[in-house]
C-alpha cells in the first residue's frame, strides 16, 4: 500500500464535517493482477428513502519540488483509478483533492484548466489548515 | 530541464537507424509560464516533394520500483504534452517509448490496454539492447 499523503487526515476530517461517512481508508480495487489504492471512499445519505451518494477521493498535497510534476502524477493516477472504479464500483464518483493554495496558483492557469476540463477531472479544493472543503468542481 | 531517461540514447539511435533525423533533444515547449520538455523531436522526409513526418517521443525506461507507478507518471505526462503540442506544433505526433520487456509483461494486460486505447496513447516499443524499434502502435 502506498504511503498516505501528508494532508490525508485533513481531507478526511473535512469530509466528515460535511456529513460524509468514511467507508474506506484506503479504497482497494483489484483488477486482474493490478492493485489500486484510492485514498478514501465515502458515502452520504441524501434522504432516508434514497440510495446514498458514493465518492472516492485521491488526496494530493502538492508539496513536491514542482507543481507540474505533482500534476503529472496526479493526472496519471486519476485516469486509471476512474477506469478501475467504472469496472468495479460504477456508481462511485472519483475526485482529486487539491489544496486551495495550489488551486489558485497552479490549477487556475488557462492551460491546466483546459486539461482538467478535457479529461473531466473532478476536483475537491480543500483548506488543509482549517480542515474544510472550499469547493467541489464541478 | 529534467534528467534524461536511462534508455534515452538507445531510443535516439533506434530512430536514427530507421532514417529519422533528430531535430530536438529535448523538444521544449512553453505555454504561458509552463515549460514542457519532451525527450526527442524527430523528422523524416517521406519523399522529396512532400512535407516530412514529424514526431515527438517521450522515452520511459520502466526501471522503477513498480511498473504501475511508472505508468501513472508516463500517462500523466503524455496527456499534457500532447495538449501542448496541439497548441504549439499541431502537426507533430507524440509517442510514448516503452521497452519491449515492459510492453509484454505490463502493457499487454487487458486493463492497461483499455486505458491506452481509450486515451489514444501511441506507443513506440523499443529493444534497448539492440537499439532498434520493434513496433509502432498504432
Amino acid at each position: 500500500m502506498p504511503a498516505k499523503d501528508l494532508f490525508h487526515d485533513a481531507v478526511r476530517h473535512a469530509l466528515e464535517k460535511e456529513g460524509w461517512v468514511i467507508t474506506h481508508d484506503p479504497l482497494h480495487l483489484r483488477i486482474q493482477s493490478l492493485d489500486f489504492y484510492i485514498d478514501l471512499g465515502a458515502e452520504r445519505l441524501i434522504a432516508a428513502e434514497r440510495a446514498g451518494e458514493k465518492i472516492a477521493v485521491e488526496v494530493k498535497s502538492f508539496l513536491g519540488a514542482s507543481a507540474i510534476s505533482e500534476f503529472y502524477k496526479a493526472l496519471g493516477q486519476f485516469i486509471p483509478y476512474r477506469a478501475a472504479l467504472a469496472e468495479k464500483d460504477p456508481e462511485r464518483v472519483l475526485f482529486l483533492a487539491v489544496p486551495a493554495d495550489t488551486y489558485s496558483t497552479f490549477f487556475e492557469q488557462r492551460f491546466i484548466q483546459t486539461i482538467i476540463e478535457r479529461e473531466c477531472v473532478r476536483l475537491l479544493v480543500y483548506d488543509e489548515k482549517r480542515e474544510v472543503i472550499k469547493v467541489w468542481i464541478p
